[in-house]
């Protein structure tokens, strides 16, 4: 994925720091996705969007081009205070209007009037969710390809480790985990396929209050081709102000990953049971695919302590990993329900869309953060599957479980040959 | 999108007549999905499944060919019945081993042993559902291009027609009712789109009990490409029995497209709204973009007729599209949930799919559907957007509102020229 | 429960037979609820509806009695066809201006011109979802209570049965057979409550057109009262068009009644598995708490058989409550949803509910159902519980682990005394 | 509703101070559940449950009174850090463990090992979710009993005032607003009921690892009882750990708070459409039922100004209530899902709940809050009521549309009766 950083935004290191965790945000808000969509970063992407238009527009006659260096100089995050926007965003709904008013105060003189020229509220927060939902997918990405790597060190070190096949809960036939690895593989990379593509689901937002470019006479859709370049996103055919099939698809598209990591986490929570017994969660970020007899020592675990009960060892990542991944349907049902929008502008859905769209690129990119950090210090039990599958063979009445595995072998060499990439991922 | 019938089921005219529709169903299951859902059509491709399924493996030796014509034969839906396969269903939790019990019989012999041989009931369950969600997609493809091929023609004809714009429900700046239905068709044109691409997704499933093939020993994987190959399904590179990132990609998608749907439908009841009366529903089926002043006589209405009140003519497509529209959200999130599958084969997570997998076809069909026979017979009132917009106007102050329209009619035109081939589409 | 049948509905004999199930019906929509909620029941209810309202009328002086004679007499489902109704709903929007006018043309003469007098169709259409749910939740009052009574059994025979307890799937200190049974017990209770609270939620709706009860002049409210009594439901303060908060509340206590059952179907499957063990389901309608040693022979099973392997023992009861159970979240969500109603009639919000509140009663019927008949063949392996217990005491070094339950056995006691009576049931 | 404080919790002068609101938060986080259910409140409850906890077990001999003196004496929020406790809830996958780190080095000598005795993280969490929920259910009622307190203020004040009722967004016969307030009334006094209610489904948790009170021997009932005694919340039969339905419950009747709010909200948005125009937000926490034609001068509003459109006024709270209001159905869902917990301790499906349960507490008396504020200065225009019902009887044929209001008035008297109290609440 290309780099994320706006032509026209200003450096990193005038950035405000990132706010502290929540305190349950390192369980089900983990991982770099929740910087992204933090409040400091709404507000550098709307000053962000602002300067872009006002240069924009200052190139193609619109606004004096003395007025368009005032205002992105002045489009500056650190002068701004997040607490007393958030404030003011009661009374008119949505927190531009008080962010123009305070910038046009920063930005003082004939240049003010400028601000926010001919646009509106919604233009400046479309906008600004798209660059939060860019900035978010990024890392989200980088999660979801880590975990698919795993998965394929996972496939290709255990391709021939037979364990026993589980259908309902119960033993049914004899697999090989890399088989299991395997099938892990072609979700999470169909997922991280999902997450590439959700880059052209995004677009500038810009149309002014009704959508018809108004202020901008001819010039207009030309506009919104320099804004768009600007700020590095496509331009759209037309403003989206109430067409949310962007979002919505964005929304199914998450909600597919977090389901995708979802699987995975429970496969590892059910093997990780103490009478299955076969996988363990290991240190994090740890090396893969670590392999070690039943009565061999096991790297200390980082995570997963139990201070009633020393001796347990919980799969706290990949746990995380689930609790995080619950939550995305509902999310997802919020905003595609919301994709019903009046007219112009719609009177609620917009609103609602905001805080369930930065919920779900957190939860997806935390259920997937944590199934990353589950898969690369996962510790296979080798032995501990021999038993349990001796136990099938026992009760189907198989002399040699091996000779029953079938494809599986070649199925974990086309998985690893149709994805990929991803082994080198870490 | 190309035609549905798979090579090897048998013909049209053999087929159990379609399922008569329910008491609700003409309301919130309208349209063509339902039959493509219907039971009818589970027993016909389960079986032309099996069918497929004996024919692929005597072509690689398999099983005798003696066997797969006798199964092939044998796999007319008319000699089963559906009531009895529902009842015997709940003994092993899904109908494929009642009916495999019952084609067994049904093919007699030595051939019998053959049916079914070495695959598993979720094989034919998944593999059925795909062939229906086929099915299923060719009309709600076609619902939608149809409702955007009204939108495109009513974005032409009335290119020019202005109208108030309205934000939050209040009157904002004028618009033009051709850019309006530019943007239905840019939401609905998006939707068909990704009705094309929902094709992608499907896939046969094969892989046994555990997913290893294991019957079928080195065979497999290309009788996994002849079985998909029989069905006009693409062969998966992997079994997806526990990754269900095909379905969980297939229920964002539809639930976007109820969305789209949704939106235009909103849009239309509050512009048929007594007080607004810029649109009224003609008599369904009917031209495009009528026009008519306030005073002109207005085509019978066919639907939305009140007993009760004869007098009012309600949007009852708009209505009912609406309501078709606001289940799919709820069916989404539960496909989504329904991801986390857990090892080989979920205990409830894969049969909670069933339902849900169809009534989000049938629910975005009969959106679809509603929609696209409301804007082929929407009635224009040009006059009532000329009055409305004058008290615009008198608000905001515009002397001559058609002054103040912007870039719409160049956005009419891009959104035309973006989206082709729609005007043709009846 | 009081029992179901309306003073004024026709002998049960006369009613078109029970349609049969779906393909899919006897595993996800299992149990009496379907019928409960199926076409048939609802023209019984619609037909007993306006033969209440005309009755009324008639005591009233609204309507002559010789025309409520009439419309009563000709209120006889056998009579209607369901196709043609179904059929002719698509026109406005609903089924009941289609049956109005088979209604009077059945009764023929002046008394037609008195059917439906001064009604609405949302009128016979909410009375009717009230009649519906009423007959719905007397069966699904029936399971849970039940499943609570084989939860009850279990917890006071196995009330000092040591087993592991487990915490993230993990071994974690010992407990109780019986104190697991005992949570059960306490949820499935809670449940049963709910249900029994549930028809407080009920009443019958008689507004007219806008809620004024206008055809009735100062009659109306006495109209409402005497209506009600004849249906032998509750007269609301008003009538309830858009305020639907009685359906919000059903949604939400039958989506808590599927959470509990689905919890205890959780547990089934997870301490039926092949390594755990320690539950199986026996044969479904047996006698709870059974109890066999894993060497003992175990009664046939009739659910959970696979033909692919026919060593499996399925827990299919358990599986098909869970599948049930999780499609009640998502419907919830649209019926809550689709509170939202516009003015005096909503604009597709109310024809949404339909389906949901339908198949919420089903699927959640459907999961108790299934949990009532695995809880009542549930085989207990007391055998298996000590193996792997003794595993966990090892683990954590407990010399005798039933040195360590606590007060197990007294917080078992103190959960059959605050919920008697289940054990009663079956 | 009692007060909230609990006997052990400290002063509230000790607490640190209420966090900012965030971005977006004064839009869809609107009023005072907020502060309620923010990380301060959750570590002043984890800490006043920690306090009690020891206390009690002092009281029953479970551990030394000085122990617990000096324990509840370190239990003071101020003196630790959220971010550090945020930071290593990580490792754990909750924020218990390492809050008891803590707590004992703050206690410090032989009392710290009696921090925390016999307890388990869950116990902590659940038992502050309740006290959280409590506090937030506070302000809740509130906001929905202001807000019914308005509309029956509204009803009784245009008890007589006619206007025209709307099924589909349709003209279709006289109502009264009268009559529309008292179903805004009904609606929102069953909403305040089911909150009053709700505090019936609260109760603290206490069971130790795996719910058997294993460290407190006999005593183990009895400290439960003590321990609620402390916090001021009842004490369960049982302890619930994995028994979710207090929270499922929860969670459907604050759906049904938040779709009765949406509902009302939804009201007044099309009431207060440009077209319609028979209502308008006033300033907001003025007196209700202010009255004016249409071309008195109204009251400046405070809410709802657009920067881009000056002229336009918003209906600001009644948006921003609508879109509260819809984030509730797909948190209900999340929490109704999440219900299917495992054994003693779930394996995300616990830990899924603490964001949705915040969430939708937050949303639902954010839609509240909203809601009270904008009845509280509604503007009620009968001359345009005037005007429309005028168009309305002029299409249906009615001389006067007085004549033909039916029972409204005595409706509205029975409303005002049935819910009596609200009036007096402002």
């Amino acid at each position: 994925m290309r780099p994320s950083s706006s032509p026209s935004e200003p450096a990193l290191d005038a950035l405000p720091p990132e706010p502290p965790p929540g305190l349950f945000d390192e369980v089900t808000a983990h991982g770099p996705a929740r910087a992204a969509v933090a409040d400091p970063a709404w507000l550098r992407h709307l000053l962000a969007a602002e300067a872009a238009l006002a240069t924009a527009q200052a190139e193609l006659g619109i606004i004096p081009p003395a007025a368009a260096v005032a205002i992105a100089a002045a489009c500056r995050p650190e002068r701004f205070d997040l607490t007393e926007l958030a404030r003011a965003a009661a009374g008119p709904g949505n927190p531009v209007p008080p962010l123009v008013t305070a910038l046009r105060s920063e930005v003082g003189g004939e240049a003010a009037e400028y601000v926010h020229y001919g646009t509106t509220s919604q233009d400046l927060l479309d906008t600004a969710a798209m660059l939060i939902t860019r900035d978010a997918l990024e890392p989200l990405y980088g999660s979801v390809s880590r975990a698919a790597g795993a998965a394929a060190r996972l496939a290709r070190t255990h391709r021939d480790t037979p364990m026993a096949g589980r259908t309902l809960l119960q033993h049914a036939r004899p697999v090989t985990f890399g088989l299991v690895a395997a099938g892990w593989l072609a979700a999470l990379s169909t997922a991280a396929g999902l997450l590439t593509g959700a880059r052209d689901l995004l677009a500038v937002q810009l149309g002014g209050p009704v959508g018809t470019l108004e202020a901008y006479r001819d010039a207009g859709p030309r506009l919104v081709v320099r804004f768009a370049a600007a700020l590095g996103l496509p331009a759209p055919a037309l403003p989206w102000h109430t067409d949310r099939t962007r979002v919505g698809q964005l929304a199914g598209l998450l909600g597919t990953v977090a389901g995708a990591a979802g699987k995975v986490a429970r496969d590892v929570t059910l093997l990780a049971s103490s009478e299955v017994g076969e996988l363990a969660e290991g240190s994090h970020g740890g090396a893969a695919g670590q392999t070690s007899g039943a009565s061999e020592a096991e790297p200390p675990p980082v995570h997963g302590g139990s201070s009633a009960m020393p001796h347990k060892r919980n799969p706290a990542a990949a746990v995380s990993a689930l609790a995080s991944a619950a939550q995305a349907p509902g999310l997802v049902a919020t905003l595609q329900a919301a994709m019903v929008q009046e007219h112009q502008r719609a009177a609620g859905a917009w609103q609602a869309e905001w805080r369930p769209l930065r919920e779900l690129l957190v939860t997806t990119g935390s259920a997937a953060q944590w199934l990353s950090e589950c898969l690369a210090g996962l510790v296979v039990d080798e032995d501990r599957m021999a038993v349990n599958l001796a136990r099938l063979a026992h009760t189907v009445g198989l002399a040699d479980p091996t000779e029953h595995l079938g494809a599986a072998g070649e199925l974990v060499d086309r998985a690893l040959a149709a994805h990929p990439g991803y082994e080198e991922e870490q």
